[in-house]
């Protein structure tokens, strides 16, 4: 993309009612800009980083086996009444009557939903083990919405369900989630840790939350420093492989690693000092287990091998998907602006050309905007008529992994300087050594 | 996608009160299932179909230098009081109160809101032209929903604005559309046709509607028979040169080509009879020039070449994406099922094996199945143990294009059949041989 044709509406001042600085960071980068309280529009920067999160999740989920699908953003009302929350569930369902006075309500989650899809279409035992997401807009009319992405009102969602016959299939399920949850994280280059999570009236233990480390994080965590040297890497994941994704499991929540609703202080005591940390975390996921609380009521019923009709184990499985944006900044960013992971950076590259109009260097900067292109490093040229300076700091706060700066002075010498955004460190080379080493890097993405 | 590991519901029975084809056979073939009046869910195999829609639909619209976006779904009732429309616009406008009791509504388009981020992130003419657009669900409240998704509710649609300083411009860019609209419904299989619209009370000639033709379209259409034999084809398109755009719109709307709104007898005498046709149409896009009607009284301003402040050119242009899917039916169908083009099929092909269970057939359709995935020709392989001629019949209900049948007979003599699902036609080739014509032809889409 050539800036002078692109939108990229950056503030030089910093919003005065953003708290935090993903909140502010996201303003001031031009990536969305607030609607209404807690609702947001996705500017083309905030766009494109967005895409790349969902591409990543479909990915991981369907690599896992799950099948996607989209349910609409408005239920209806009965649906949540057969389940019974249309009236337990508080404000924060925003509840909506169309024209001809029918109750309805924007989806917060899609239990009951995914629940009479299943119901509809699947009578046999032999079609589960099942698991169907989707990733979609969601709504919690929250009473005081802040924090810009990370607690909006309209967020955006990957919600997913299995469906399987026993409670030993359904801990498959959720075993398989947490592992491509573990994949999906890592990829964005986040690591976010598995925390028994409190799992409310239903009980039982079988509910994680996934919290990424941040200062600005709104749980307080405390967890054994153990867990953060975890990496699946670059190992093979055959999410049939049960025992397989029991070990990976037991690797990750053998560690203590809770939030403050499940924190046992006499338990936190038995971990080594060193290693005993206190710190905050934000939510960007959770999975769980809760059997046949919908099946059971709603008749999500399958004969079983003898013919006797039984309720689904169910359990529901979500990734934050526009919060994980606000995350992402929060974990990776400097007074300077943001420092996006390569795998999901809005470009992969930036190109400052210093001197616009000298003919040499507008066209050392086409041949370098073309070569990266061709290798999928989907570079952002700054070919407007601006002082150095300001475009280096666009550059800094927008955040690009890499920038190529070229100039008459370089381009004299053979040579244009490659800037890594993470490290601050600069290399002179030539354009052609930049072009090949960006493609290199981002080859694997 | 193995079939044994996948959610497709299709129905036997016709529903009762689908009323037209493409309504009846995507319910038939599991493609969707109805939530409320008007509001679907996308089940596996018709969120495929939507997603490659979305993916042309973006493609194109960047080719064509158009910067997605993406708005909230839910917007504040302040907004559309500036244009006057929250209070003008009917009961098809979903009005909802949140928990503090702020008036808010369902996007059913979304000028207000765009004009509202272009004049808080532009300035001056220097940034212009710019079109943005997004792909996001709408909400219209129908009185009476009716042919699934062709008129829902809930609909998902791609709405692009353009940003100009002139009319000049303005109509660069409505030409721009209209080119990039041809080529993304011929990239889909679709004939549509620019026909003169309505403008309503803004006057003038610049709107046209894309229709379909199809005996269930909503809208009576008149046209010159000489319009339905024009084809962008291959031809290059540059859409920075005004003078190719438009001699295209010129070549696409010098035919008569109007809808019954816009019909002039008189005119339409004038075409020799052999070529004057009347039949209906299905709307899937329009594109529109409204001028200052919203960044006047909205204040969307630019500074021009003097200095002077002048309210920005505007037009607005869209695509029914989720009503495209319906239309794609009507068009391509036939007693048996749908009969997809082979750009928007859900899957590339169908893999039918004869004989579950049979060593050398299961590993023949293995060999085909990973053939056509590494190919990009993403084969639905039906491994269950099920009558052929019920494996034939789901086949055809789906309407992949190409199904490739193996069974014991055929390998002992080395061949496998393949059918198109268009002509209908079978021919006994080797596997491999099947798998590089199909590999033929989905490598250029």
């Amino acid at each position: 993309m050539r800036l002078s044709r692109y939108f990229l509406p950056v503030l030089k001042e910093t919003p005065s009612d953003a708290q935090i600085a993903s909140h502010r960071l996201m303003l001031r980068a031009g990536m969305i800009r607030q609607q209404a309280a807690g609702i947001y529009s996705w500017l083309p920067l905030g766009f494109r980083v967005l895409e790349k999160l969902q591409r990543i999740v479909h990915e991981e989920q369907q690599r896992a086996g799950h099948i996607p699908v989209l349910m609409p953003t408005l239920q209806p009302a009965e649906l949540w009444r057969e389940s019974g929350r249309f009236d337990a569930y508080g404000k924060e369902l925003l509840r909506i009557r169309d024209r001809h006075d029918r109750d309805m309500l924007y989806g917060p989650t899609n239990e009951e939903m995914i629940t009479d899809i299943f119901r509809s279409g699947v009578s046999s035992y032999k079609s589960l083990p099942m698991t169907l997401y989707h990733i979609q807009w969601k709504f919690r009319d929250e009473v005081r919405p802040r924090f810009g992405v990370m607690r909006g009102r309209e967020f955006l969602m990957k919600d997913g369900y299995n469906f399987d016959l026993t409670y030993e299939d359904s801990m498959h399920a959720y075993n398989r989630h947490m592992a491509s949850y573990l994949r999906t994280y890592e990829r964005m280059g986040l690591k976010a840790i598995p925390m028994r999570a409190d799992s409310g009236p239903i009980g039982g233990d079988d509910t994680h939350e996934f919290l990424v480390l941040a200062d600005t994080g709104e749980s307080e965590v405390f967890y054994d420093s153990a867990v953060t040297e975890l990496t699946l890497g670059d190992r093979a994941v055959d999410y049939d492989d049960r025992a397989q994704l029991e070990a990976i499991k037991a690797e990750w929540t053998t560690p203590y690693a809770r939030t403050d609703e499940t924190h046992d202080a006499a338990l936190f005591e038995q971990i080594p000092e060193d290693r005993r940390k206190v710190g905050r975390g934000i939510e960007v996921g959770q999975i769980f287990y809760f059997g046949i609380k919908y099946s059971e009521p709603m008749g999500a019923m399958v004969a079983d091998e003898t013919g006797a009709k039984v309720p689904v184990h169910m359990g529901s499985h979500g990734i934050g998907v526009s919060r994980l944006v606000g995350a992402l900044i929060e974990a990776h960013h400097d007074d300077k602006g943001i420092k996006w992971p390569e795998a999901v950076a809005p470009f992969g590259a930036g190109i400052v050309n210093l001197k616009v109009g000298d003919p040499d260097v507008d066209a050392a900067c086409a041949q370098i905007y073309a070569a990266l292109s061709a290798a999928g490093v989907d570079p952002l040229l700054d070919d407007r008529d601006e002082r150095a300076g300001q475009k280096f700091a666009t550059m800094e706060l927008i955040g690009l992994p890499w920038r190529i700066t070229v100039g008459p002075r370089g381009l004299k010498n053979g040579v244009v300087e490659l800037t890594c955004r993470a490290t601050g460190e600069s290399e002179e080379l030539s354009a052609e050594a930049a072009c090949l080493k960006l493609a290199g890097i981002f080859a694997g993405l």
